[in-house]
């Protein structure tokens, strides 16, 4: 019992994560999966070949080797290893997936622990269907979400990185599901992932930015291996005594994963990222984008840029003049001024030449930005003043790939053939894209290791 | 710059970390990472053969083997898991130390995480001496316990598991002092491990319990061998904008890291437990043996137990009637029912047939605690109404074990051949006790692994 005397959340957890009926699930949570999967794997292979992944591989690798190809790389781990490097990899560009109440974004821990998994017990003759992979990324995503709504609701700090907190979690569930756990080591694998959760924002700036969900997924997988083993977890974990929710917020109530869990699916609300920054920065990026792309604003032109935008976004990405590519992932002024000179927000824009670049610099020092509580977070403006003496403002008031504004399925099969194109050739992107879009059809998920590392 | 405008504390952490001179420290310390280690050591081999050990192997095996042996057994591991299992197997019967103002268990994960990659090292013949492995277990706990005093003045909730917050720092600086980092990397490896940091209490009373202080290890061995690969971390992790003491805390303020560091050691704070169970129910049981041993209180003749104690031992420690081991061991009426009842409080008080039997149990049922914040941590009160009227009381001034009534070195020898002679045979404890006695003269650190690793 715990404090509240309910019923442990964690019991409620593991009957959703054993018993979720694939073929009877909604059309739309089966839509999802496959397209939070495909943005997913797209951005895995696009980050497989940054500096943070070389660093990382070679510091896995020190510690020991194994049998789990890599997507995008020629070097095998082990199966923990592999599931923090391929959320490491996705999370590289920051150009991955987010669940806009909570900024968790939850793919990356839960579809990397599933595919080093479904790896693993390939290699055993024991392949995991590419249904029964979506499955559990839908179970492991559903409650991570959750998880994340009932540490938002109670109000934990905004400095903890919501991901490295509930992604773990979603990532030992699915995996327990594919490992076939029975209800109580389950509720041990929840918990031993819970036991784990960790991370804060003082990492963002550096590589350690895509070390905490690549954390995630590791310890997800370890969770679930040691539950299936017999190690076991107490089930109050999340809301009891002393559990996860009290050390983050005080509070004890899981209400917001308890309620509806099967019928209402939080995961739905995922949205995949059309620019390779911080979410909060999104709406900024789409006002200026207009400015320079509709309204022809040059760079010569500008006197000084005024800046709108809602507190998390100065919150978060408060950083100034980066000097580094990490640090302009989380610059709202870089990406401002970026998409103000470029007309564009895409990869080449977060690369070393763009974040030196000095008209990009100049332009930050002529931008102000202020907090506005009465903004959404899909929302913000941008006002330019003009060497003319003319003023020109857009409003973004609903940001593409907001919740009310989502990717398309076309724009998430050009941002795969964007991400996956310049690590294996569009050809290999191309048949890549036409296999994740099926996956409810493969045999084995595996294929994507197969398809997807490299021999060199 | 951190938000005080100070320099981040990971450079002074750093700097400590890479300069301590072990040949010029003051005798103090070099004595007390002998005792550390000492007492360490048996603590690890006498968990080895407990259920939760068994299952973690399992479940640490099934993600894949490797090459470093674990202290008691005969299964080999990747360094991560060999680093994981040591401090598990440490932590197993919750027998092994305490830095009391802030209750962290500080050994367990610096000196399994060095003996796991001196265990690597020396396979590749870069041997570790013994001094060298000393030096960094000061080095790391120093840090540690330091890290933990600034958690705990900033008043982070108690609920959280302490040394899952601190030992991987520990780890992961003691890791990369063997490894050799220069000092940027070294800051990396100091905030990786921070972003890492976690744990709370509500595993206790399960197996998980020992999960917590063996993943700080993990974490801070995969921190340190991240680093070196060049993986880096903002240095403001620990003092910075949502760094590791504002998310817990809400304030900044790293002056209990910073003061003082290289000149006065904290983890000579350190203290060595004579029970094997939860640090805070100590001062009851001091009481209990008291009026079993010296007034001749037998259960049959108890009416009613009334305990006065810290808030901190019901806090922590509140379970009554407990039904397993591990509940056990956090069990504050267990352990003073049990104490009166046999006149000891050792490994057989902790096993399921004294939490289970009938006589403890009734005397459980008629005890009373109240929490008394006028008690120091090292104090507590226990009055027994006897069937024939009498009152008897006794109180604890100063436990066994406390900081002003350390264990000796004899109390601790006895302690070692207690928990290593039934897994190892007394042969053996005897000449791993005079080993690690002399460790500073060890020529090869992983001479422990050889020597307590077995064959069946």
């Amino acid at each position: 019992m715990t404090t509240q005397g309910q019923r442990p959340v964690t019991h409620g957890m593991a009957e959703f994560a054993i018993g979720l009926d694939w073929a009877g699930a909604p059309a739309a949570v089966r839509r999802e999966a496959v397209r939070a999967w495909l943005n997913w794997v797209g951005c895995a292979i696009g980050g497989s070949r940054t500096p943070a992944m070389d660093a990382a591989v070679r510091g896995i690798l020190a510690m020991g080797a194994g049998e789990i190809p890599l997507l995008g790389r020629r070097e095998r781990v082990d199966v923990a290893g592999a599931a923090l490097l391929g959320c490491l990899s996705s999370s590289a560009h920051t150009y991955d997936d987010t669940h806009l109440s909570t900024i968790t974004h939850p793919t990356g821990p839960v579809a990397s622990a599933l595919l080093a998994v479904a790896g693993k017990l390939a290699g055993v003759g024991r392949p995991v269907t590419g249904r029964a992979l979506l499955a559990a990324l839908a179970v492991g995503m559903e409650l991570e979400c959750r998880t994340s709504c009932a540490i938002s609701e109670s109000r934990a700090s905004l400095g903890w990185y919501m991901t490295g907190l509930s992604g773990g979690i979603g990532a030992a569930a699915a995996v327990g599901r594919l490992l076939g756990l029975p209800h109580d080591r389950m509720v041990s694998a929840i918990g031993l992932a819970a036991a784990q959760a960790c991370g804060f924002r003082a990492t963002h700036g550096s590589m350690a930015i895509a070390y905490v969900p690549g954390v995630a997924a590791r310890n997800g997988v370890a969770a679930a291996y040691m539950a299936a083993a017999g190690f076991d977890c107490a089930d109050i974990a999340i809301d009891g005594r002393n559990g996860l929710l009290q050390v983050l917020t005080g509070g004890h109530v899981a209400d917001a994963i308890r309620h509806g869990l099967g019928e209402r699916f939080e995961f739905l609300s995922n949205t995949y990222k059309p620019y390779p920054c911080g979410i909060v920065i999104h709406p900024t990026i789409d006002a200026c984008l207009a400015l320079a792309r509709e309204e022809g604003v040059r760079p010569d032109d500008i006197v000084r840029v005024d800046l709108r935008v809602h507190p998390d976004a100065l919150d978060l990405t408060w950083r100034k003049l980066p000097d580094t590519v990490l640090d302009a992932q989380v610059s709202l002024f870089h990406w401002a001024a970026a998409a103000l000179v470029h007309g564009q927000a895409g990869i080449a824009q977060g690369e070393l030449v763009c974040v030196q670049d000095k008209t990009v610099r100049a332009l930050q020092e002529c931008m102000h930005a202020v907090a506005d509580d009465s903004l959404a977070g899909n929302q913000a403006s941008v006002r330019v003043l003009l060497k003319d003496g003319r003023t020109l403002e857009r409003f973004t008031d609903n940001a593409i790939g907001s919740l009310t504004n989502p990717m398309s399925d076309e724009q998430l099969a050009r941002k795969f053939e964007g991400l996956v194109g310049p690590v294996l050739g569009a050809q290999a992107a191309a048949g890549l894209l036409r296999t994740c879009s099926a996956f409810e059809d493969a045999e084995d998920a595996a294929c994507i290791l197969r398809q997807a590392a490299t021999a060199d």
